[in-house]
């Protein structure tokens, strides 16, 4: 079994669902809500457990009643949790995210800015085999370790690079590949031009690079020029988590010894049939439904 | 020990201290946040706790790790939940509440609605000794079941009267005192004027009525005339539960034997003292700090 070990955030979102969006000093009921777990990390290790990965999650957690359901929830999904370190006296980070008929959102979060960012512990962890490294920009020094782990192993390592990236610059020049979203892509390099800005990006880290666009699919440098692949037509539900499910799933596959091509069209997939339900990360597909779109989509 | 049994509900609610409102399609980040026990019995339980009495605490919370949350919250409180049922595949109540700079909020609230509102469990259950019972408007079958209980012991039964009020119809019939607040009171008469609207209160029902006017005090009927106690003067820093903790306070002190002028004194200096300090009911005073301010104010 394909083994991966992300590292990240690990989050829990309060999802509401309301009519229209809530105003100041107002009280507005939902009509429906839920307590999906979220954060890159986590999201991307869930999709990659469902997928039939066997995924790590490396993370830290604040040792409170919300660090216990970020790990339960993990914990339901298969993730191996034993790399999730909870510190104590410090506070597990959740956002409230309120989505309206319309399918807009609007989120509020909290991060505890006293958790220790240091990521020394981690590099003297005993690791588990993996056949790829996945960690978002979000912990900075966790995706430093991240990368030379997988660079001494030889090993795909991956970087979802959100905004802002340059705290990771560390990370950026040892991974082997690197995600950008839009915005991150943009922040990097300053550059407005999807092909200038992946050029940039490329000549800056040395690492094969790519940039997500959503619906409109992910663009990557190749061969000298520009590829580009469409995403696959779905109506879209809900988008939340969307884009760490991409990582995860690309992740997978990278670490099963597909090449960038392959797994960028099964990571469509696992993002568009995920979008297709609500409920964020809970929504992320089996591996057998994503090779039923692939096979009719083919 | 006076000990008082609380009936309704039990929520929690996720505080978020922000700059300024989010708005839709944004992200915005929470310079401060708080995991906080809410509902009107659970908080006015939770007062009734540190002021040093004893607080029994019947309510509907569902199997879920949001009910955890609320039931160790309380726990935490010294308030006893023996009577707090849990229901299997139903969830809890939760609210995202978000305080902007200038101290106003936002907030979105979610009931399951599928929460098995009956309370022959409660009617049938062995109850503990108690002084007085204080229920709220938002269990209807609860209150009713409460107030029953109340004056088979000959004990005062007090209900917190919000909107709509006319759902616990059967309580009010039962109910010795009814504390409303103002637009419960509104809300049941269809009078906007003060005394206008309790006299009607106290007619229909044949219940000792106030009304709870926030920052403006209170107002009661008293050898048919109206009387009028002011609040004391606080800067308030935060609202959040006041209501529910001045409840519970009254409850309390008509439950050592006060009369409704002394207890409304007491409610109203702990409601101050409350106001005062960030964090919800967890403002909360003991009951030195109470005599305190009451000595002061002499």
């Amino acid at each position: 079994m394909t083994s991966i070990l992300t590292v990240g955030v690990a989050v829990i979102d309060f999802v509401f669902r309301v009519e229209d969006m809530p105003k100041p000093a107002e009280k507005t009921r939902a009509r429906d809500a839920a307590v999906v777990g979220g954060g890159c990390a986590a999201n991307a290790a869930a999709a990659i457990s469902r997928l039939g990965g066997t995924a790590h999650l490396a993370a830290r957690v604040g040792q409170d009643m919300v660090g216990d359901m970020i790990v339960s929830g993990l914990r339901d999904e298969g993730v191996d949790c034993l790399l999730v370190r909870r510190f104590e006296n410090r506070r597990s980070s959740y956002s409230s995210v309120v989505v309206d008929r319309h399918g807009e959102r609007m989120i509020v979060n909290y991060r505890d800015e006293t958790l220790d960012f240091g990521a020394a512990w981690l590099a003297s962890s005993d690791l588990p085999d993996f056949d790829a490294v996945l960690a978002d920009t979000r912990w900075p020094e966790g995706a430093r370790v991240a990368m030379e782990k997988a660079r001494e192993r030889g090993a795909p390592g991956i970087l979802d690079a959100e905004p802002p990236v340059r705290e990771a610059q560390a990370a950026l020049g040892i991974a082997s590949h690197i995600a950008f979203g839009q915005k991150g892509l943009m922040d990097l390099t300053g550059e407005k031009d999807v092909e200038t800005a992946l050029r940039a990006a490329a000549a800056e880290t040395g690492a094969w690079v790519c940039v997500t666009l959503g619906e409109n699919g992910v663009t990557w440098l190749e061969d000298d020029g520009v590829a580009h692949m469409p995403s696959f037509p779905v109506e879209a539900i809900d988008t939340l988590g969307a884009g760490d499910v991409w990582h995860g799933a690309f992740a997978l596959k990278l670490g099963e010894g597909s090449g960038e091509r392959e797994a960028i069209r099964f990571a469509n997939a696992v993002a568009a049939l995920k979008c297709s339900r609500f409920g964020g990360r809970a929504g992320a597909p089996r591996y057998e439904e994503v090779e039923a779109l692939l096979a009719e989509m083919r």
